[in-house]
């Protein structure tokens, strides 16, 4: 199958157990996996300090591995991102290195496309989907999201041509007579990741694209106030298509909220733009996930509550 | 002493009792206290819809009284920015009315500042700190503070002059020979609030100012990743200063963060930029706050751990 590079460019690896699942998951599925020297290495809460984990990227782009993938996500990228070399990054990626990763990931695919025009795919990462990390597992009972891996397995063949999806009931109504976008670049990611390079030079200026969001942990109140900021950037406006993912993990008192909570918040975003506004994507911190191009060209079609977006020729 | 005007721009009030205390601490302190009609009102988790805060903020600019403070903070204002009549804020400034509070309250003080000019005071609650519910206490026992009821009291006689704090003994080290600022333009606030105005019209774009923050329940690594977006954006690194108040209610995981903590983020903050960083400022979530005039010129000198600034004449 493939030759997989794995490297750690964010928060250091503490489930060891999840890392060594994950190795041994994408070995059994006939990849051949060479781990970065610095995988595992643990400076305070990052995989090594800022010199370390920029070299891993790079060592990553030397590679020439078919698919270089992050051990975990986390947080660490946003700080490297002036000391890394996207250039070498955009030269793998001619050569056919493909980059596969999410949540902090995103800014890397952020920084790399505004730099350099490159794509990238928003997909799995080592610990967390191929050794069932996220989860929260001690052992190896769960396997990996079946979804996930098939995605995954089309990346490494070379043959992924779309991800399709079912939305809820509630988005064929809002979507009226439903979404047709032949063509539009498609980019996104992480909500919060992404929200931290508004006003820097790291988010690329993408108009009419498609834009997806997911996040963890973050109350609804505060997804809302990301989204406005994106609005009051003049940026959402500006997209074709709002695709979102999985927001999970956050929590909600009934008695403080009264009534508020993440459909509240889809519901006011439709009220504040025209652009369409598409749910369920099955991608963020979540098992079932696809792979998902960043910064490539792909149609986005929806008929009922079906959604498909296309990027096969 | 001032006639005090109270009224809810953000998150309901849920704290009812706390509420009543503040009021009545006020009217106990002296001040005529006229509380707005939708003071009280809620709206899923806000002190009512859009619209009934935007008029809230509006009754508080039309009343003519000496002070305006907010019940509470929490999350509303960033929303309503593009609605709220900015104008007639900037005119009750003139005809002598102080606003006054924090948190959510940011927003609303660097949308006015931006498109007027105007400028407000960086202070106090009604419930939080006059009622003493930022102890989170049920009854009444515990009296708001001294030194921030002290400070309000000098702005409600108009003879507030200055702030002055004792810094850790760290920042004295750090500081080298000190800071010495004849004057300069102060803002800031919650650094959450104010990092979702980034790359937005609601931003002032105050050059060579000194910029505080505070914020609450945010892990060290996400006001890193919110300080790193205000140092890539180029805006902190053109502040004459840099000054951190407190940053209270996060959670560390030891075994996880592996001695990553907040004094870890100021020591990286200061390798990032030569600005001087102070830290120590009685400012945020907690009863010990000092009132800070938002958008004034003012003076920041320090002599050994003293630090002091200044705005009187």
């Amino acid at each position: 199958m493939a030759y997989i590079y794995v490297y750690s460019p964010s928060t250091a690896v503490r489930d060891k157990a999840a890392f060594r699942r994950g190795v041994k998951r994408l070995q059994a599925l006939g990849h051949e996996v060479e781990i970065d020297p610095a995988a595992l290495a643990s400076h305070t809460r990052f995989a090594g300090d800022d010199a370390t984990r920029v070299a891993a990227i790079g060592r990553a782009a030397a590679s020439g591995a078919q698919i270089a993938i992050i051990a975990r996500g986390g947080y660490g990228l946003t700080r490297i991102l002036p000391a890394i070399n996207t250039k070498a990054i955009a030269k793998s990626i001619e050569r056919g290195t493909q980059w596969v990763g999410y949540s902090d990931f995103g800014a890397l695919q952020c920084a790399l496309h505004t730099h350099t025009g490159a794509s990238t795919w928003s997909g799995p990462d080592v610990c967390g989907d191929f050794g069932s990390g996220l989860a929260g597992l001690e052992g190896a009972s769960t396997p990996p999201d079946d979804i996930m891996e098939a995605c995954f397995d089309d990346l490494a063949q070379g043959i992924g041509e779309g991800a399709g999806w079912r939305m809820p009931a509630r988005d064929e109504a809002a979507l009226g007579k439903g979404v047709n976008i032949p063509s539009a670049t498609l980019w996104g990611g992480n909500l919060c990741v992404l929200t931290a390079l508004l006003g820097t030079p790291y988010l690329p200026p993408i108009d009419k694209g498609i834009v997806f969001f997911e996040d963890v942990a973050e109350h609804p109140y505060r997804i809302e106030r990301n989204l406005t900021t994106w609005l009051m950037a003049g940026i959402l406006q500006h997209q074709k298509a709002i695709v979102l993912g999985q927001f999970t993990a956050y929590k909600l008192i009934a008695s403080y909220e009264k009534g508020y909570k993440l459909l509240t918040v889809i519901d006011w975003l439709r009220s504040q733009t025209k652009v369409p506004v598409l749910t369920g994507l099955p991608f963020g911190h979540v098992p079932t996930k696809v792979c998902l191009p960043f910064g490539r060209k792909v149609s986005l079609n929806t008929e009922g509550r079906d959604a498909l977006m296309f990027w096969g020729d």
